[in-house]
């Protein structure tokens, strides 16, 4: 064989990404088979929430079928404002079709809605749309950035918090560079301390230049939101240490605790004043994949790049020329969620009353989770303020750990895997995310429906109490 | 700044990617001027059929546009089989939904589609659902293919054709690996010579360890259609060399002079018997973007693996599911390419006759283009058997050489900027696909319409002629 385990690129065998790893190809396997002690699998996995059965906005998907198959303009099914954005949509494309490339930054037209939306979001601050590059989902997004500044030579390192969504350490092995791994702070609900974030860098310096610093708000697994003053010290610290600044803000229509509220770091950038808003350089990354819309198979998003050197700027337009475009119809579902229905237009009552029930939904899902993961002996859980996520902390009985140790597994894996062969619950085991050694946790969606959320909440007690009484 | 020119990734730095390139860019910026000496700007860079105004095949919009809003399945102007295949493709949906994330391989139900797809065109040679991988387009399975093979630390390369889709120098570049390249025999209609791969092997192992061979069939720019027996010494070969041959086969509909006929890599790999077909690695490369369809803008597309390693192929699988997984509109899309509407269906007949009108279109206008072509003193060109390209060779003047040289310009780029402002017509220079020392070319696309590729013919006549006389 030319390519084998040795001779293939080594960097690839390093990625690791949790949220589809092997507790997830078993659950798949479980799924297939037909005698097991439980009746269905179900997938707290993965951020994914049609799959759990959230119903589609509707006029985001008739304004993508209207410009898939535009013979449908004529059809008197389909409302006319939905007509009106698809033909909006149709005329930025390529011969008016969907199926021609668009430009490889994206359609200009839904770049200009998307500089709209976030003016809106910030208070009237200005965007612009030559620094919006749409994407092939925020990951995408993430990917190019970090391919933008990293490659194996420079002994150069990215800040990511811990636990963190495995897409940064995966495309930092990938592109053979440093995680330098900063903790979030459990004990007060999974704040960004600052003190924190100096010790980790000093700590990272020693071995790479860390040179990134990635901040997830609201985050991903761990559910907290950023106060406005924290992003601030965050920026303030970045500019103190020259890092460019990653903001992953996917989540940030998805804020249900009371007094929490998302800011998004370009806005608390611009308010810092000059001495910050000049010089700190920012992407930020959204996508239509979370939120309410949870549109996850189209694959859109977008992100937004602030201070970034004009002569990068376009090494990054000729590095997306070479992977032609987004896809489209991803672009034109972006183009609905930043330009929804406005009121007084046909679908606007619809569109809004559909939207505020997926996240009053989420909202009480999150409240929910906390709740019942508290009422559980061994078990403890930050408020959900925001995300989509849970990331409880459970306490392993030591014969476990040393049983898990023996077959080769980390104990929250071992965990994880006793749970989905009792119960059909998939899980990911903390270990995939990080966390302090010694502890031990799982990330758990809060998309399953209210009711199978309830009846896994009584299929894990039962399990957690089974398990800590067999290992005791 | 803390990202500069000087400090980014510098493999980026080296990547160019021509067919999106500074004449594009120029072209776009010409287009929303006012006062030019022509009318429009004719877009023949890139193969993007739609942008040209080719209709898109009415039962693929049909079927996807039912999965993005399955209400319209109650409607009456769709055709019921349209309906089938989308209820069909949204079982094997997360959730019923095209929004749910698919698996990271593709859908397990179109992965089979493709497989048997594969089987009817090889003469019922098996294909294996696990072997075949979805994705963004045929780009994103080629970047995915060599980023498992090369990492910047070995030295390692790969032989490509020259000319080449650039697709493959850009992302050897960014693997900071080595380009090996072989030429194709331009007096020979671009035919690839067995000697002048091995010429290439033996100048390559000078300065990198070549592992892979890249071959494009039919042929891009080139419009080449390789013979069963080119294929299969190619095979050979890459057997005797120890290649992993990677074929990009994604024009294996637009095959259009007599005589010519595709023959797949995987099916003449097992005609020549176990000793080759146990163990010559092949990745074999499609895409909804081309052929009758053109549906570049869905992003659509499948890897099929042949005899690759059983743990490398795990890793792959490993890859792309931090990549979540290709747009499942895109996957929808090539379902209805690989099971497109069968005789006796409602759509049946539809479905072939614009199937037929848009090859038979093509066909006519490959013809037109080397006749035309060979009609101007000063410009040679093949045969375009295939593909959707011309690559003609134009004469310089010495004069422009020079003056092309003075301002920093390869020749080519001084000639194609100078018909872009003279005439609207963009092309691509033939430096950005790789040429002969000495010789220069042209990449234009077959796809504008047939009367504007007529008055294209006699506007670029005109300016050749002009050209040629201003700077003897």
């Amino acid at each position: 064989k030319v390519l084998t385990l040795e001779t293939m690129n080594p960097n690839i065998k390093k990625v690791e990404y949790a949220v589809r790893g092997p507790i997830v190809v078993r659950a798949g396997a479980i799924r297939k088979e037909l005698e097991q002690p439980f009746t269905e699998v179900i997938s707290a996995n993965i951020g994914d929430a049609h799959a759990m059965g959230q119903a589609p906005i509707t006029f985001l998907r008739q304004v993508v079928a209207l410009c898939v198959y535009p013979e449908l303009l004529k059809s008197s099914d389909l409302p006319e404002d939905a007509k009106q954005r698809a033909q909006r949509i149709l005329g930025g494309c390529g011969g008016g079709s969907i199926g021609a490339y668009s430009a490889s930054q994206g359609v200009e037209l839904i770049r200009n809605d998307v500089a709209d939306y976030i003016e809106r979001r910030d208070g009237g601050l200005k965007a612009d749309p030559n620094d919006i590059f749409l994407c092939t989902g925020a990951s995408d997004g993430v990917r190019l950035t970090l391919n933008l500044i990293f490659q194996s030579k420079n002994r150069t390192g990215a800040m990511i918090p811990i636990p963190q969504y495995p897409l940064y350490s995966a495309t930092l092995a990938e592109l053979d560079s440093t995680m330098v791994p900063y903790y979030l702070d459990e004990d007060n609900n999974w704040a960004l301390d600052i003190d924190e974030l100096q010790r980790s860098l000093d700590e990272g310096k020693k071995q790479c230049r860390p040179r990134v610093l990635c901040v997830i708000n609201p985050g991903n697994p761990t559910g907290q939101v950023l106060s406005r003053e924290n992003v601030a010290d965050v920026l303030k610290f970045a500019k103190k240490n020259n890092l460019f600044v990653m903001a992953d803000e996917v989540y940030q229509d998805n804020v249900y605790a009371d007094g929490c509220a998302f800011h998004s770091f370009k806005k608390v950038l611009h308010d810092l004043g000059p001495e910050y808003n000049t010089s700190v350089e920012l992407a930020s990354f959204h996508s239509i994949s979370k939120g309410y819309m949870g549109e996850c198979g189209f694959r859109g998003g977008y992100m937004e790049t602030v201070n970034l050197d004009a002569k990068v700027k376009e090494q990054l337009r000729k590095l997306v020329s070479c992977r032609l475009c987004p896809p489209v119809t991803g672009q034109a579902a972006l183009d609905v969620v930043v330009n929804p229905p406005r009121p007084g237009e046909p679908s606007y009552e619809q569109f809004t009353s559909e939207k505020n029930a997926a996240l009053g939904t989420l909202a009480e899902k999150a409240k929910l989770t906390a709740e019942m993961f508290n009422s559980i002996p061994g078990v403890t859980c930050n408020t959900v303020q925001g995300a989509m996520y849970s990331f409880p902390r459970i306490s392993i009985p030591e014969k476990a750990i040393r049983e898990a140790e023996a077959a080769g597994q980390t104990p929250d894996s071992f965990y994880a895997h006793q749970l989905l062969e009792e119960t059909g619950i998939c899980i990911v085991p903390g270990s995939g995310f990080g966390q302090r050694p010694g502890t031990y946790h799982f990330r758990m969606t809060i998309l399953p429906p209210t009711d199978k959320m309830k009846s896994l909440f009584v299929l894990f007690r039962d399990f957690h109490k089974r398990f800590t009484e067999q290992y005791s």
